[in-house]
């Protein structure tokens, strides 16, 4: 009935980056933050520390890159309690490089995202983080393409060799029926003695809340979510829904509603996220959402027929 | 797997029927027909058989009362090889007489809705249409306000007095977590030795789609959908979801998606269905909708804040 345990991660402005390169205006985020601060979650996730080498800072907004100036606008003048500020490199676009001692940033907590091919990247840029003061964890992205014995080894690696706290799930392409997701909690749980199991899940066939649930039910203990779901094509757990399941009373559902209905919705006018058919044949195809996302931006948006020949392989 | 035996039931025009008095054009009943038909579903209801009496015909549409004349229209000269035909009749809002003998209907199921203390009507009503030779199932709604034992006591008359092929859990609300729902797929499956178990559920949390998979995992054999959830308030199972877990080759998912892009998704552009969050208060709640569709429909609708102030007792 409750799980107070379960540490609960927004990534509003990261993931729904994914839709608007992240080009988010200062208002919007300062809004995510201060909400996701009032509400009493564990961690908020601003951004990318990504590569400048590998995004073009003309094309992609400031949260793509989190410059420790853009990350003190977002966050000066908010009290943030207990929370903890994230930001999220990708292994093979950003390096160790592009940090400063954590006690010289505004973030406190790198999380670490790869595909199990660059693992050693992953790992390396996670030691680095851990080096230089920062938490860190790590995010397995698109679980449902990964194989046997690679994931395994992948987790050994993880466990050995990493401080990593919690090494997550991750289902991009909104995949997973809860047989598998099941499954996956338990290999984690089998190779990761000393790290937490984190699940981060998208939403292309009206799962991700679901499946976030189902990973906590069967001890996963931390979460991902997204306020009204923003994220990559058919986005992530909505965080309202998260928090409402949870019942954790140091947790409070107001401050995110507020900021959903004043500064997410909104947002609809320019970005199509959510459930689509589109994203839903992805999801069931097992593919990265890139060609449905096309498909959305063209003439056809909703001849299914014709995408589904297109993408059905 | 792989889910064969589920008996799968479309009610796009009955349910949806909720969000706009039952006034579809025949073009769009016609449409899902067809769709239902060329798919290989095994029943399509095409609306509820209600009384006159109840329902202002001045304020409803045909597919309340589902007129013989009616249907007839809806179906001629499509080939509906073994699909069966349904109405809905709510057990408090219709009587036998609205039926015709079944061999002079173009309808071969009747499925009756109760709440549980209209169980005494219901049954009444399941008996007559089965005397008249119809099909029956029975829908038991808001089953997240039924109380124990009348719930037990309501499935036990069932299943002695009546010959329903199906006995739902229907999730009204939008409320259930699986935890209840695997009470209750239990507590059905005990008490109705000689029915099957059908699930219908309402998506207000997103996991209309989750809970029926979860219920026919664990034994449910009727499914309820709707082609892109439409539905009262937050909607339903979407059908083309569960069609693509069910994996089922006798049925084709492709011209429920054609019927989808080109008649469904054109309703949106009058009817509001799909996750809003008044529809997630109420469901967290576990409220009737009928708050949320009219603060949807005011001024404040994204004043979620208010909304949750007003409806939270």
């Amino acid at each position: 009935m409750q799980h107070e345990k379960t540490t609960v991660v927004d990534c509003t402005i990261r993931d729904g980056g994914l839709m608007n390169d992240s080009h988010f205006d200062l208002e919007t985020v300062r809004a995510v933050f201060r909400a996701c601060c009032e509400s009493g979650i564990d961690v908020c996730e601003l951004g990318y520390r990504n590569s400048k080498e590998m995004f073009d800072p003309a094309k992609f907004g400031a949260w793509r890159f989190c410059a420790e100036e853009d990350l003190k606008k977002a966050t000066d003048g908010i009290d943030r309690g207990d929370m903890k500020v994230a930001m999220m490199m990708d292994a093979h676009k950003s390096t160790p490089d592009d940090l400063l001692p954590a006690n010289e940033s505004q973030a406190d907590m790198i999380r670490c995202a790869t595909y199990v091919q660059d693992i050693n990247k992953a790992i390396r840029l996670a030691k680095a983080a851990d080096e230089l003061g920062y938490e860190t964890a790590m995010n397995i992205m698109a679980i449902t393409h990964a194989h046997m014995p690679e994931l395994e080894d992948c987790l050994d690696q993880i466990e050995e060799e990493t401080n990593v706290q919690a090494v997550y799930i991750v289902d991009s392409f909104g995949n997973m029926y809860m047989d598998q997701l099941h499954f996956m909690v338990a290999k984690y749980q089998m190779h990761l003695k000393t790290k937490a199991v984190g699940v981060h899940f998208h939403n292309n066939q009206q799962l991700a809340f679901a499946n976030t649930m189902e990973g906590i039910v069967n001890g996963a203990t931390w979460a991902d979510g997204t306020i009204n779901g923003l994220g990559r094509a058919a986005g992530n757990c909505p965080l309202e829904l998260l928090i409402g399941f949870l019942k954790n009373p140091d947790i409070d559902i107001l401050p995110i509603l507020d900021c959903l209905g004043k500064h997410i919705i909104p947002l609809k006018e320019n970005i199509e996220w959510g459930y689509h058919v589109p994203y839903m044949i992805t999801g069931i195809l097992n593919q990265h959402p890139q060609a449905a996302m096309q498909w959305m931006a063209g003439p056809d948006k909703h001849d299914y027929v014709k995408f589904y020949a297109e993408v059905d392989e």
